[in-house]
């Protein structure tokens, strides 16, 4: 990779405008420090826009998507407002190889649920626990330069249950003041794109300045990158005996409607 | 488990209706073979009931669901038939903790691709190709009695790259004559449900009568069952420090719409 | 399995010969109260022994091995006096197939490390932690029955990071009052052998008493087991195109010593 | 990295010495063949040497061990006649970050056998059967540029079961003329090393001057380096409470020889 990677932080935006306190934590939005951190630790290397719920197709048009290689997502307070025909797109994106950075909330995004296929709930309780985030895969790509413990001062608690996929990586995992504890860092790859849900990250604390989160995030970044030759969807093709490069599509058979192949 | 596991055998029953040579080799229709495969096998272990796509609800109401361990699945021709409406409940009945068996074809079942997140595309011809399904994980109890290999003299093949999540468990690979291959006996948890998705059986070929086929189908019933005082769907709760096991829903904040917690 | 299954219980039994108060604690050994434990859940279902260290082959004979199903293990403080031939003939009849649960201090044991290939080294301190164990894989047959978190109200604490290969389930993931965390019941499955480590249990806590931590101990009893109808180690064996069934073993040309097939 | 990985590329060299049509086929040694194919890929991305087991200390001294990043590793008829001296080393290197690629034969390899735990024997045959190997993780970058499938016209064929631990990814399934199937291209990480196990390659065949192959292996040096600030051991230590990053080795207790820790 000699190109910067494209990036798009996607920010829900919501927050800062009616809360006032969220305004003054983050006076660029949460999507502001999200960008600003990608970029303070990768510099040249990438190339980071954002996008915000209230823009005209919540920011995220194909010609956006089409040049973005890994898009990340906060969202809590509005996933019922984030459209239907815009989560598709972004689904078929990340099918055919854009990142996925999913943070903190975005849990419940529409998008992240439609990936996993779960209800993606958990505990939660925003108390101002003391956050431990723990390295248990020391030599993924994501954990370099991550110190083991992260310590996040404050931050709002999640908790297991988490009704997620088995993840494919564990990479972190991190408990609380109150006891709990959280696959905080994990990896799924689902068609040609490769997706990293982080846990930390509150609009009521000040998570996406701190040191260590931005470099988990840059870290995922650089990692949520699918090198292909081209963006395709896969593809159902029938293939004939020994043309192992050449599969045909195929229409025929049976009247009744729905797929006629396969 | 002393009581018998209630199971579901769905079938799409369309070709059997429209194309007489598949009447003619499933009699019963497909579903009728598969339920026959699997009381043969589990005897007064189980009760099998068929639901198929043109009874009402498709047979499957929520009675119907509520009352079903393991449901099994085979639909090719008319996936897009199946009432959104339907999916959503057999999701909701997945998740809270009734095994699924996607058999074959309905890898591209709406059911399935819900659950999934991906594509579940695939190669595929039906050129009469031996198939031999391989085990790679000798100890599961999908596997117990299952041959090393196990021949089906002709079947459609069905090869990668298969658009599905890294399944939690890989128990069977198979080659085809044409020398593709196929990870065709792969398990997934999915909320408090389990999924075994079986790669053989189509409607051009005698497989649900398979004696090997039917083994499998048969301990797949059985791994199926989740064991749990009752069914429920996982649900994001509030929990209060130290109170480990009370968790409260929660009405407040933003008024921006939308999930207004965690 | 109407049969009762056939467990060994293995105990150092050191602690208890040299320190008073873990003999006051545990006034049967360890392996006393962990042989207990298995026996008060699953009544006739099993048929469970013990053994240790002091007793002449460390009382592991192939005669035992052969009539045991699931061996557990517990070991701590004289893992370097336990016998390399010993340690050689449970890593065989763990690949042919015996269930092994390997306990707390037992991820340094010589038959844990020689199956894990790794160091199993975690971080630890005896300091009367509070131990939570949150269940994250809510289907599995070990987590049946056990309460969502189990609460141990002290024992030794281990962190990560646990040097052990990634795990094959993760079940369990416990936190501790000092902010640690760890991933405390995993299962591998080696050869034909299904293993699970599970961390509470120390001689200076009454953790073998624990109710939860009993049951824990009897459902891996229950899933260990392997169902195959003989016990046989893997072999290499050559086959013949098309002959599937009657792999031959091969002694031919290389003279120069070692392996001379594949 | 902007450094040059350092390979060592091992080769056991004796069939080359013993069989005049394997010294033809492999003019520079089997080594030889697998360096130049790495050296042709990466470049001056890569500093490239051999060793071989005549060599004194099998060239693999501690110095020389020091200075690798990744190991790849060709045997098969000698595989007895590795130090167990040497191998312990080896062993050592990789659970502190040295990369180790385990190639065909190499599945029999003291250094393999000890890392994974398990007997890893398999199904093989000498016939000449076309091997064709997919792709099912397409994102993966030992995948990058890999045709979908990769023929290889001739090859030994391995046949599953295949006794290795469950891979942590399973990259590449190859199939044989005969019928069979072989997990081909498994990774794992132990310790702080990552290992690549990749099946093609036997000395009867030109394989390591196969393009694919090639491409295969060098994609597999990059990812097996580990970006960690030093090579070091997980080290079992004791933490104090609130003290996260300041383990200390723990020397009492118990008399009775063995570990007196955790």
């Amino acid at each position: 990779m000699t190109e910067p990677i494209r990036v798009t932080v996607w920010g829900e935006n919501r927050h800062e405008q009616l809360e006032p306190e969220v305004a003054r934590r983050y006076p660029d939005g949460m999507h502001g420090a999200v960008a600003q951190g990608i970029e303070g630790r990768l510099g040249s290397g990438v190339q980071v826009r954002t996008a915000t719920l209230d823009e005209p197709e919540h920011g995220l048009t194909e010609e956006v998507l089409r040049d973005t290689d890994v898009l990340t997502w906060w969202g809590h307070a509005a996933h019922g407002d984030v459209s239907d025909e815009v989560v598709e797109r972004v689904h078929r994106h990340v099918l055919e190889g854009m990142g996925l950075i999913v943070l903190h909330s975005g849990h419940w995004s529409k998008i992240f649920t439609r990936l996993m296929g779960t209800t993606c709930t958990l505990r939660w309780r925003a108390e101002h626990d003391r956050e431990l985030v723990w390295t248990v895969d020391p030599t993924h790509p994501i954990a370099r330069g991550v110190p083991h413990p992260m310590i996040i001062d404050e931050d709002e608690m999640y908790g297991e249950f988490f009704d997620v996929p088995t993840p494919d990586e564990l990479v972190f995992i991190s408990s609380f003041s109150g006891g709990e504890v959280f696959r905080s860092g994990i990896t799924y790859r689902r068609g040609f794109g490769k997706i990293f849900y982080f846990r930390p990250g509150d609009q009521e604390y000040p998570t996406y300045f701190h040191d260590g989160v931005r470099t988990v995030i840059a870290n995922a970044v650089e990692w949520a990158v699918t090198d292909r030759p081209e963006r395709t969807t896969p593809t159902l093709l029938r293939y004939d005996t020994e043309d192992f490069y050449n599969g045909q599509g195929y229409r025929g058979a049976l009247k009744a409607g729905g797929e006629d192949t396969a």
